[in-house]
């Protein structure tokens, strides 16, 4: 964990949440047609600004006006394809943070082979299940996001276990999608990845928790989540974060 | 009703919600663009594992994975026109069970046409309303779901009346869309498809009116039945269901 | 204002509301992927019946059957181009009214050119923010629509301001998008363009205060949006506006 210690990282982030709120930070998003609409709305509750487009012919000129990239290889077409390839592209030539979400990769052999071609374009953050990092046998300098029960975020030897986070997220469609954009929020800062991705996925896990007290079940979830991402405090995460972690 | 009486018929129902949310079918959807988020986060509230891409290179490998498929005629253009022609063959082939909603096919011609050549590729359940029951000329053995102020689902001669449902049902854009998706969640199970698509529509019009209790409008409406399709037991299933039959 | 003071105008805009839940106008949408559900939704809210198809096969048969169209040029590719020219030709040669949202124009020079183009074709109602009606240079005919914290409506000289309105409407995605639908479906009076795209707005702040009362952050704001603009009545405008207005 580049050296602190948990309490040291917990505040980390509880500051770069704040950060975040202040700097307003742009985030493009290559997004699967299912979840656009979720995905920008969460960005807009933490005060990053979105924008969403994946037509061929305008991606680079959005991704130039962003401060990080968030890609998704969901609802893939031979479009979609173009414009990732041109985003990752462009954000790669800048210098931009970017996440890439292989999402279901394990399902058709063409997404894979498009996820490993985009892995040696750049160095994202990958956030991606269990299945999915070991069909694309990711380099160690790589930092890697793998969700489920709790999130791990790893890089080489170091990891952050987030214990934070409630079981209705995994019945919401595009939840996980989100919280990749939310990730690419905080790369925006420009800190250290490793810390970024982990505090991101912090704040994201303690406004799960505050967002299931307003829930009914995953329906009323959704709009709860989203009350949280806009009303959570770097005094929530505070109180409220369980994290673990190994210097490997 | 295959002989059975309407207590036995809203038994069979109840039964089938408890061997959905077991068996966790995989439903892929070939849906619009307008309505996918809304489709997916109802299949997951009944616990089925909902897929939606509609690129024509990856619409194989999905409906290989899936149990049943769910495939609607909005927002057609010619590049989707291939995907659900490619899941509709795979499907045949396969042997799944699959759902075939026209949408507004009496808008378009160049859709009515297409909707007749999906139904010579295979016997879907076919859900439409009155206008598109007309146009298709839908033969004997196709299990026909018309749907309107109540359900009806026929097959030959024989029909089950759903009278449980809300009028705000309507008011929120992609609520049949996603009926029909539950109705593939159902088929998956590979029960009587006539059966089944009844069983799908007496649970989805109980969780309405569940709905209808924690809902001021369309708005609100939208999470509450999210929320009513993960909570509904098949108990909820034997109080309220209101059917009636017509044996031919 | 066409001669009307303050408060003929919102009569005007009251009674016009209840047209529009009498005659419920059919608006066809070409809108970006992201927003779709949204507006389709809050149009249905008021009774108006949408349309959505940005298939190029489709398009002219659903403006067709449409009593207005509103146009909106987010995540614009080849494809939507090809179709928003097609609905725009048909629009005009119909004699149809239609809503013009350039959407980011000025970020994209190809989108700008684009929406040039378009203006060109027939005379809409322009909804754009400052930036982009500098960048349009739009001609003295054109009602335009100026959305920021107060919205203003102009022709020529004669403007109306609307101060009804809440700032939750910024934090979620697509309720512009949405308000240029509403706007549509009032064009779709048949009435002065001016007063209509005045009164949609008028309608449309009043159910964003309705709705604040109801949310706890921009998640559950846009449920109580959709239900406020079920429920808004004459009444509600006639006690709620709060309105000024320039001759010129």
């Amino acid at each position: 964990m580049s050296g602190l210690t948990s309490s040291e990282f917990v505040r980390h982030a509880a500051a770069a949440l704040e950060r975040v709120r202040n700097t307003r930070p742009r985030v493009h998003c290559l997004m699967n047609t299912v979840v656009q609409k979720l995905v920008a709305d969460g960005l807009s509750a933490i005060d990053a600004i979105p924008s969403m487009t994946s037509s061929p012919e305008e991606v680079e000129a959005f991704v130039e006006k962003a401060d990080a990239l968030s890609v998704n290889l969901g609802t893939l077409d031979s479009q979609r394809r173009t414009s990732i390839t041109l985003g990752v592209s462009a954000s790669a030539r800048l210098g931009r943070p970017w996440v890439l979400d292989p999402a279901h990769c394990d399902y058709s052999a063409s997404r894979a082979t498009f996820a490993q071609q985009l892995l040696r374009e750049g160095t994202p953050i990958l956030r991606a299940n269990e299945a999915e990092f070991w069909l694309l046998q990711v380099s160690d300098d790589v930092v890697g996001v793998r969700t489920g029960k709790h999130d791990v975020v790893r890089k080489g030897a170091q990891s952050i276990t987030i214990e934070n986070g409630h079981p209705l997220t995994a019945k919401v469609t595009g939840t996980g999608c989100l919280s990749g954009a939310v990730i690419a929020a905080f790369l925006a800062l420009g800190e250290d990845p490793h810390l970024s991705a982990a505090s991101a996925l912090l704040a994201f896990g303690v406004a799960s928790e505050l967002a299931a007290d307003h829930a009914r079940g995953p329906g009323s979830f959704e709009p709860a989540l989203l009350d949280a991402l806009h009303a959570i405090s770097p005094d929530d995460i505070l109180k409220r974060a369980r994290i673990s972690h190994d210097q490997g």
